[in-house]
């Protein structure tokens, strides 16, 4: 006999490029039904006008985004802009279920938020990357239990699974890390602005917030340092290449003194052996963001480049699930209780 | 108490796109398992050297695409160059139901085989598209039991759907048809051509098979014949576009004599009131491929333009999903009597 | 002895990217020397934070657009959104050559110009297609000494080369066209709406303004009845596919009664055989958007579907260049008494 | 009274990507005019069925690639396989101008060769990059006269020119450089490669050459040396995303010890101030490739990435024009003493 659960969740930002992909990804999850859809601008409006992909949720109707919309429900999963989470998440009855897509509240250090996005910090959540390495253990292992949950950053999510292992191990240094992404377009999300029209897009590279500016840098520092890192200094640029979805990040670090060449794809084989979600390719092969489209997984590559000193991994992850809406629903797995791969599919949709 | 019934799979061409596209529809099906994953130049081969997306499969190798390395199976998907699935199917037993995704066998006329493709005639399987409209009602009724499937072509699936209920319902005129596609690369294959390099397609859009010789247009006028036409005249014309998926279909015809135009959209909401995975949108919303990306759906439009005479449908399919992988699942679905939906997939991957 | 003759040209809408194609065509020509580059939100920036790959206009600042700003110039080039054109050009005195890159005043029939557009009818300029065939020749012998020009639409130009030497020389059916059209998304131009965000557009082909609605039928219709039609119907599509730039238009019309099929070709031969831009293929090559890319070129192929009884031409031009700015710098030359191709390129960047 | 000088130029490779970009920027020079133009597989066509952009060509003959064939020009540029030109620059006679666009005469050190391409080392050309900082000033200075031109790599070109200035002014630690490249894909040429494929590049990002092993590594070194560098250092990786042209280059070193940062933005103010081919944007504003499509131009910006200790320097080429023909006829000028901007254009199409 098999018991079913129902888990009742509300997606707030249900019209957005992030909203629409939880509801995608939580549709795979056998336990769920969706309560309420809601958003703003888009109120009123039958999702299938703005989600027409979303074809079982075509004729539900988006409801205005409020306390009122959002309660009984198991699970609230937020995909608002930074900023508007932290409100409507005060709101939130303690014993609901909330994951924050957005930025609020992943930052430990209220100075790094005052830093890098500014004004109040509301505080701090746990943070919905199962696989983070940590003092203890893993991120998992603080998960189980929690009413808030924090989802990480996209490009977050592929810096740290690339690198954390050989810090963990010892093999980089961490003091020089470069990493830079080739990022599709959705991880700006919908908003009107002349860089994210298709025409400036379509056949050309552009890169942005460079030179140290880029509010993902702090929470990177934070997720390596959990890792194992006394000192984090991070050179980090994003690049928009004509894509919609994917990041391609190529992170290296020099070779910590005196390790091994051997010891360094070691390093990567442990950590990840048991990790449903993070692979390691065979030798030779390397990772295409095409292969983890739709797909909750991280596909990786290292080498050693003797003459430069420096270790260079290759990490690619679809940013809207690995990197946004499947680490959201492997953390709800973990903070209920339920098998963390509950619903999550590792196959992606290629060529 | 679930009775749990296991099919076992086997995939020839496991290395090609669209064997790559059956093995990861046939992965959302709860009863499928997979047995031998054949192909002929990448047998030894781990599939994850050619799938690298397929992750579960990844380290399953890939065998010689022979009748011994078939045998056994409930089921043999060939997905195979036109021209190799019919010399392959000859030496599998008629207990197996064989799903042939090439054009082997779907012309029950030897004469527009001899015409478009050339060569003998490999006979007439049942057609495993169960929308099409039939004298007897759909196709779907003539694949119970059935143990030899022809899938349908991708183009010809869009250019069906879009027209088939305004010629059954007598609404269009079938002898001036005039269809023009914007079609994804992944129709073309994995064969090595330079027009089908990146540096071509990047930026570029560009027609093929122009004026009448493209191999899909006897087997529409089969169908529209199928669906009540006569006599069917038609005009066809792909056209590449820079995308890796997806089959935009443009298809027009005559508003037939004395029709109402009220009786167009009427004619569609009749004909897919209740097909699970062919939907007219609401009035006013036109599709995009993008909003089929995976799914096993067909979206359509239909409008009269009244000073051309003309009616105008547009329907976006998948090409290597509605078109081919998931036709393929939801054929053998009711060829063994098994829901037709069971594990397909309507909810697309979008943006 | 070589007498320069100096062009001072003014462009307004010079951030948009109409303006900044005019700004780049213009930039080939010998005599042309630019005077003021206006616009109106972004009057006051230096011409290279909108416009970067226009190097050697980088510091130039665009001032506002009026009527003060745009005297003084031999030539005047507006690039502004439809309905913004007339105003302007109406302070602009008669001596000066006003080149309208918006569609005020290319329509004839004001009832026409109601039906698609609304309001008031700003009358009608010479028309900017020198390769248009008219009763009396061709257009380019009803240009010179004119000091206003309507530049046709780029969709118009597409379909108005395909098809006029078929209906000059009778061979094709004009009361039954069929017009599809995959467009890159610069013909939308630098508006922000959700549908030209990268994101929507990467990976995705999808409709707009089907079933008769698009604003540039009438002047189609105007064309080729120029050309020699009684009575014109069209069913025209366009669709927007990935790419920047380009447009590729299937147009297709029945074969007229008792032609030969003989006679197609020799039709087009005909026609273009001394056209600088225009250009039928050698047999058996169909064009693609690519090989026009920044070129004042249009290609095109033609082939007789004789089981449709069609006609088809697949034409291909750059929507900025022949279907725009290059349209407008040639009727320059000839309206300024110039050799019609100076300053012109027929060479496309490709790939 | 102006005396023109006729340049009579040869083009082997004629039919590829290459070959196709040096005819295309040949065109625009005033003085050039086509001789022999030379293919392999090829020969014997029309260029205009393998060059399709490039009208004024278009029924031009390609002939066989031979020291017969190339005889007889004051000019021949070879646009050939790495390897391939070695051979055939040995066969023509020494007062012809031979314009290696090939790897095989590029380097100076017989070991570097030896070990990233293999084989016996074809010997050292004056190098055809004129900017390039050298101990007595720029490249320039050494290529008057020359009849033998190395042009640089794409990739390194893009490196090179971001970074020079940095080492030159001792503002940057060459030890310990990172490079991170986007590329299209028109760099690999028109090699049919299954990676190479349109349906394996849309919507896809795909790193290659990691870890150390790129061919233009050593090139990369040697001119980081020749602007200033004691020790060069440089992990470098190139991915390939889906545009058909264009590198954005992610450049960062460490910034050197007791540099200030106001040094930093100098030491690149002044290097270019005077090149008629790079520049520096204006602060704040970032490079992006479309601005450089078709044109001679090298765009970049730098940054100090103060708490990561790095410079970071991004730096925008077309690979088929600055990276590759467009530094061939700027080179060309150089050797025959003419102006060296003549005929090449700083106007990039976009969008």
């Amino acid at each position: 006999m098999v018991m079913h659960m129902s888990i009742r969740v509300a997606v707030s930002g249900a019209s957005g490029y992030v909203g629409g992909e939880v509801l995608r990804v939580f549709s795979g999850h056998p336990d769920v039904e969706f309560g309420a859809l809601t958003a703003h601008s888009s109120a009123g409006d039958a999702l299938g006008a703005h989600q027409p992909h979303l074809r079982p949720l075509a004729d539900r109707i988006i409801v205005e985004t409020s306390a009122d919309t959002l309660a009984g429900h198991d699970v609230v999963v937020l995909a608002l802009p930074h900023g508007a989470s932290a409100e409507i998440a005060a709101q939130l009855p303690p014993e609901t279920l909330v994951i924050d897509c957005g930025a609020d509240h992943r930052l430990a250090d209220p100075q790094a938020w005052a830093e890098y996005y500014g004004g109040a910090h509301a505080g701090t959540w746990p943070y919905g990357m199962p696989e983070l390495i940590t003092p203890e253990g893993h991120q998992r292992d603080a998960l189980p239990g929690t009413r808030r949950i924090a989802v990480p950053g996209c490009n977050v999510t592929a810096v740290t699974l690339a690198l954390q292992p050989g810090i963990a191990a010892g093999v980089v240094d961490p003091t020089d890390i470069v990493a830079v992404l080739a990022n599709g377009y959705s991880g700006a999300g919908k908003k009107l602005a002349p860089h994210l029209l298709a025409s400036e897009a379509l056949g050309a590279a552009a890169p942005y917030a460079v030179g140290g500016s880029h509010r993902h840098i702090p929470e990177i520092v934070q997720n390596l340092t959990s890792a194992g890192a006394a000192d984090v200094r991070l050179s980090f640029t994003p690049t928009l290449v004509p894509m919609a979805r994917g990041i391609l990040a190529t992170v290296t670090a020099p070779l910590a003194a005196g390790v091994n060449v051997e010891a360094v794809r070691a390093a990567w084989e442990t950590a990840y052996a048991d990790e449903p979600f993070v692979h390691l390719l065979p030798e030779g092969q390397w990772p295409t963001t095409a292969a983890t489209l739709g797909a909750n997984t991280c596909l990786m590559q290292v080498a050693v480049d003797g003459k430069a000193g420096r270790v260079v991994v290759v990490a690619a992850i679809d940013n809207l699930v690995k990197g946004t809406a499947g680490a959201a629903l492997q953390s709800m797995n973990v903070a209920l209780g339920l098998e963390e791969t509950l619903g999550l599919s590792t196959i992606g949709t290629a060529p």
